[in-house]
Parts: structure tokens; sequence; C-alpha cells
């Protein structure tokens, strides 16, 4: 009954074979080893609330992020909006800065935001049911249907959204509690994903097909970051300082994954697993180089591979990736319920985000083990700048 | 169609109240406050496996933990259950000291353990599928049902359990995913429970009522915690160095909790919200005085309350407390699924654990806000002391 892998497996163990580790001494405690890199997180640490545009986007990530979908009960109205918004502006202001939500029934949770950051979206329904439709922006719609697709509707959509992160998991879970219980009259939870990242030092953080995932990015405080991500208001005023969202929810197929051999991942995705590295380079800082061949004139990256498919081909085409590992209970029968939840922001979905999702869709090496179940689209609000101001006053009241 | 709390919050907030928070500036970056205590997480440190204890018990608890019980496939055999072992004892070997698996897929996954801990146990039903059922302990059976449980069989018993602690999610997530697909061929995943717990430096960590919970329990390295926790092989030679683990999945009804003030809560725990100090004193780490009266000559800490109702009433009552709280996605119509992962260790389920269980049951003042929805026993093997051995070793070769 055994499959051929635990076959070779208990062969190789029944014979005894040394196992690698310390013998029995000291067992109570840790060890640090020479290598150790320690990481240093500060549970009091705040990221500003107010600003021109919202937190967490332009931050850098935290190690949870809680994703919320949130839908509008029937019959909601514009003032309803408006009031969910005040809420949620009140909240937010409060519990990042490390101070309890007005009423906060657990104030204790909130005492340690450890780099909170709250940051609220619209889903493209809300703007008729606010009577604002005229203010909606051209890309705010649900991605056209991709072949590749297999999309559940229980992780698609949503009229509003909280992406909520911080250091601790408890923050995320008190921030998400306070900011859905207190609109639980007005809306109804529609999903909730949560993931994690772990920041290497010097280096991005691994997904859990192995490889070193956010390498390729728009840098916050640069020109190009602020022309990419931040919209500018010239179609859509209100809209200065907003952005959008795109979140997709991507399961790995691993089981599958794990029958190729390194040399397979690799050209899959046309990076090294060890560094990240381009495969025309040493270091994962290095850019790839697309047209390099071999000597018998093959290229050193595939055309097919990931990174050669999503590469830009303008400098419109790019957009920041911002995403998290999931990994939930399995399914039965299944070991393993794992992917990403990749989220991008860009300032138009259309322009920026489609040419480059489109391209992947039709071909991409990675699709194999890669499966989009879950698809939404959101705008961003634009930041507080004002305490008293609440998110979203300019589409209401500008 | 506002509930009065909203309607209240919208009226307060439509004022234009001031928000605390500082106005616009540096936005981009998280700032630390003076209060500031960091937290040092040294992704490098490891947890020896080897030594008379299985590691995950004595260990002061890592930030992340899964609990995931597995089923034998029908027609499993001994050499199975000795195989899976096996298996799991080499996995657990590496992985916990930053090594990789035996044909590990994810190999770079592997190298920030970040204090990585891997502890097996079995369930019932192990012990005649092996033959070795005189060797099963009096104490190892599902917990007899209570008045107060709403138990769902999707998170109840299993053949064997996997406890998986460590600082960083990635670490936990490669561990689960490796110690399972390994012997994928012979169990199949019943359920997999995660949790986490932020460890307030030099205090207990707070569960998602806002309590600080932990701070009575037996101190590993104390000769109380050896005699209480470590089987002595007294009733079975072949269990010397292990334990027992009851797990119970504890749902916290929170919308009702959030409804009583401060002061009611302080009661039901007997303890402060605040520091955790007992209603009798000042300090978390104050004795509770469960004598104490006030002037009319009311108990100062309720004898319904959960730490009265809870506490040792001869020494040999007392077990090791080591839960996480858990957060989920709300099933549909529900703002939250939290709870708390309820894990204890003992050497004698029925003599420690079920007393005091019993008495919660018929009465505490906490069972109005935490509902039992599932629950475990295993058998907590000894610990592999000589590399080349394995977990359960005693049990089929002793
Ligand atoms: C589970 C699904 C996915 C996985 C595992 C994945 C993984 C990776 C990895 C390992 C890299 C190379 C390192 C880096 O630059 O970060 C990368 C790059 C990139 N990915 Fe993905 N990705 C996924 C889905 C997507 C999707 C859906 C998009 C966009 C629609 C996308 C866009 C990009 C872009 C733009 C780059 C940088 C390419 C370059 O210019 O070098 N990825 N991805
Ligand atoms: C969701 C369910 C539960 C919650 C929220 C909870 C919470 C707490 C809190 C806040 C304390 C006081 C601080 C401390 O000493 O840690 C405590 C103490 C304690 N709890 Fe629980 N508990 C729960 C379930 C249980 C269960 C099921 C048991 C055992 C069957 C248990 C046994 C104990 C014990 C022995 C103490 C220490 C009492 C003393 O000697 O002072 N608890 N719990």
């Amino acid at each position: 009954m055994a499959e051929p892998r635990a076959v070779n497996r208990r062969r190789l163990l029944g014979g005894g074979a040394a196992v690698a580790g310390a013998a029995g001494i000291g067992w109570g405690a840790a060890s640090s080893s020479t290598r150790a890199v320690t990481t240093a997180r500060d549970p009091m640490a705040t990221v500003p609330f107010h600003g021109p545009h919202q937190a967490g986007i332009a931050t850098a990530p935290p190690d949870h992020a809680a994703f919320v979908a949130l839908d509008l009960r029937p019959g909601a109205t514009r003032a309803d909006v408006i009031g969910v918004l005040k809420i949620w502006t009140d909240d937010a202001a409060r519990l990042t800065q490390g101070g309890p939500a007005l009423g906060d029934t657990e104030p204790e949770l909130a005492r340690r935001p450890s780099r909170l950051t709250v940051t609220v979206g619209l889903g493209p329904k809300v703007f008729g049911v606010a009577g604002v439709q005229a203010r909606r922006p051209s890309w705010l719609a649900p991605l056209p249907p991709f072949t590749i697709d297999r999309l559940e509707p229980a992780w698609c959509d949503g009229d509003l959204v909280l992406q909520v992160c911080a250091d601790e998991p408890t923050a995320v879970a008190h921030a998400v509690r306070v900011l859905c219980k207190g609109v639980a009259s007005l809306v109804t939870v529609r999903w909730v994903q949560r993931g994690f990242r772990n920041a290497e030092p010097g280096a991005s953080p691994r997904n859990l097909m192995g490889q070193v995932d956010g390498t390729v990015n728009i840098a916050p405080g640069t020109a190009d970051f602020d022309r990419l991500v931040w919209d500018d208001g010239a179609a859509q005023p209100w809209l200065r300082g907003g952005t959008s969202l795109v979140l997709r929810r991507i399961a790995m197929t691993l089981d599958t994954w794990d029958e190729i051999d390194r040399d397979g991942r690799e050209l899959t995705v046309g990076r090294t697993l060890d560094t990240g590295a381009p495969l025309t380079g040493t270091k994962e800082s290095d850019d790839p180089d697309f047209a390099a061949v071999d000597r018998y004139g093959i290229p050193v990256i595939p055309p097919s591979s990931h990174i050669a498919r999503a590469h830009h081909t303008s400098e419109g085409e790019r957009f920041l990736r911002r995403g998290y590992n999931y990994d939930d209970a399995p399914i039965p029968g299944h070991t393993s319920n794992s992917g990403l939840l990749f989220a991008a922001f860009q300032r138009d979905v259309a322009a920026q985000y489609l040419p480059v999702q489109k391209r992947l869709a039709e071909f991409d090496a990675l699709n194999v083990w890669t499966v989009p179940v879950g698809s939404a689209v959101f705008v961003i609000l634009p930041g507080v700048r004002t305490p008293g101001d609440y998110l979203g006053q300019s589409l209401f009241e500008g």
C-alpha cells in the first residue's frame, strides 16, 4: 500500500541510518546558531494613519495580513455607506496608533499595534447604492474571465474591503473583529482571507513553492512609485491619492509541483531557488538578462518562464506586488491547501495590471501548478489628511 | 436598520469629533514609541530534538502552532505505524535543526527553523492496529461527554497527532507539509487546527476575550513539572518520559461576551483585565486568595468564577496548559470564528485533567461564553534519546 517514495524512505530509515542532530543534552532551551540573525520586532511600533494616502500600501509589509470583503445589507443607503466609512476611519485612526477603538470591548488587545495598518476600499456596487455612479473609476469592475481561472464565488468580489496588516496576529484579529462588529448592522462579512510572510533581512520572503517572491517591485518613495500607484485625480478628482487593489487567491498544486526537479522549477520561474537570482545572474538583486543565450543559442531565461512572461513590455505595465502566503486546513482527501494571496496595487487596473494578467493567462510555464480560485477588484480610497475627516469624504462631499 | 451601538457611534462621529493621531507627516515609515519593548526573534534558533522527552512541551511556546490529526488508512498494519513514526523521527530531527528533510522538495523553506518543534502522539486505535493493546495507557480514550459540549466530529479524535510549533508560520507550514506528504500513502489528514499566541515580555499572552491567559501553570525544570508531566514508567514501562495531550477546541461567543461590562467580565474569571492580577491582588504574579471576603462577607473572587472552579483541589490535579488562540474565517452570517486551542499536558488524564474538566463542566461562570466544539486525547511518545532510534521504539521493541 505504500507509494514508492515512502517505501524508499522506510527502507533507508529502517536500516538505522544515522540522523543529523546533537545528542540529548540541554534539550529544554532553544539554542541560537552562529549564523543567527535576530529579527527585532517592536510590538509598540505604529504606522501613522493620517496622510495623503492610506497606510498599508507603501508601508513595508508586516508579517501577517487579513483581507476581509463585506457586502452591504439589502436596502443599504448612501448614508449607510458613509456611516461605515466614518466608523472605520475612527476605529483605524485609534487602533493603528495603539489605542482602543471607541467603545472597544477588548481595549487591552489594542495595546500592541505592532505596525498595524488598516486599508479600506470599495467594490463596484457601492457607487450605485451611494448615488455616485459618475464617480466610479472606469477600471472598477471584476476582471474578465481567464481560461486558467477556476474561481469559487466564495472567494470573489465584495462591496467593501479591509486589508489589515500587523506583525502580531493578535493585533490583526482584534482589529478585524472591531472593524467588522462595529458595522454589523449595515454589512455582512463575505469572505476573510488570512496570510503571512516572513521577511528575510536584506532579501525577499519565500512563498510556499519555496521561491524567493517579491524581488522585482516598485520601491516606495520613488517617482516611479508615486506615478504608478497613486491616482493623480486626472480622471476622477475625488480619487487623488487613492489607488486600486486586485486580490487574486491563487492555489498552488504542490503535490504535482513537488514531482518536478530543481532544474525544471528554476526554468519555470526563470530564477534560482537558492538565492532567487535570475538564471543569468548570481544575486537576487541582479537584473535578469532576457536576451542572454547559451552556446547553442537557446535563451538562458526561457521565454515561457514566469518572469519572462510577467516582465513589463512598457513602463506603464508595472504595479506594486504586496502578497501574502496562505496555508489553510486541507479539504478532505488532500494534504495541503496552500497558495498566494496575490495583492497588486496600481492606479489603473486596465492599463497596468490587465495586460500582464492577460499575457500570463495566455501562457506562463508556472500555470501548470497555480490555479486562480478567487478574484476581486477594489478602489482604494485616498488617505485621510486631517483628523476629523473621514475615509471617502472626497467621494461624497468633494 | 442600524443597531443602537452603530447609531450612537455614527452620531458621535458625524459631528466631526476630533480623532486621535498625529498629522499627516512621515506617513511612510513605522514609528516606534518611547514605550517600545523590542521582541528579539532569531529565525535561526533551534530547539534540540534528541533527549528523554519530546520537545514542544517544556519548550517555551513559540508564536505559532499547528495541531494535525491523521487517521491510518483502512488495512493499515503494525509495520505501517512503525513506518510513519520512523519517517517522522527522521523528518523532525532534520527540520527542527534547520536542515531539509530527506528528499525535501522545498529545502530552502527549512532554513529558518525559528524554534521549530515537532511533537508526536498516538490515539487509542493505534494500539489495536499495532497489536500492542496491553500497552495502551489506561487513560487513553476520548473524554466522556459533558453537558457543555457541542462537539463537531470534524474537530475530534484521530489516530495520530502532530503538534508543530515555531515563531515563523512559514516554518510551521513547511514542516506540516513535509510531515504529512511523506506518509500520505499510509494516513489521511483528519483535521488541522492552527493557532497563535503573542507573548508579552515578562507577562503571559492574551486570549481573544482579552484576558491574560497562562498565568497559573507548572514551570518547566521544576520537580513539580517532572512529576506532573512526564510519565515515570510505573504503569507502562515503555512510556517513561512520555506524557499525554488533551486538545479541546473551545469557541468563544464573543458577540454576547462583548455585551457584559468589565466588572462582570472580571468577576467571571476572577482576575482583572488590565494586568491579569487576581481580584485579591495587584500583580499578575500574585497568588489568588480564594478565602478573602469584602466587608459584607462576600468572597472577592466569586466561587463560581473560572479560576475558583479551575483551581486544583489537590496537588495531583494540576497539568501544563500550553494553548493557542485561533481566529478562523467566520461562517456565513457570523462576524467572528475565534476561540482557544486549549492544549493540556499531563501524565495521567484521568487523575489530573478529568477532575478539573468535570468541575468546570458542572459549573463555571465562563461557560456562558465558551463552547467546546472539538476534543481529542493522545499519548505523547517519549523522546528519542539516541540518533538512529525512532519515536515510539520502546512501544514496539521495548
Ligand atoms: C501563485 C502564483 C504566483 C507565484 C507563485 C509567483 C511567483 C513569482 C516569483 C517567484 C517571481 C520572481 C521573483 C520576483 O520578482 O518577485 C515573480 C515575479 C513576478 N510576478 Fe509572479 N507569481 C505568481 C502570480 C503572479 C501573477 C498573477 C502576476 C500578475 C498578474 C504576477 C506578476 C509578476 C511580476 C510582474 C513579476 C516580476 C517580473 C519581472 O519583471 O522580473 N505573478 N512571481
Ligand atoms: C475558552 C476557554 C477558556 C478560557 C478563555 C480560559 C481562560 C483562563 C484565564 C483567563 C485564566 C486565568 C489566568 C491564568 O491562570 O492563566 C485561566 C486559568 C485556568 N484555567 Fe482556563 N480558560 C479556558 C478553559 C479552560 C479549561 C477547559 C480548563 C481545564 C479543563 C481550564 C483550566 C484552567 C486552570 C487550571 C487555570 C488556573 C486556575 C488557578 O489555579 O488559578 N481552563 N483560564
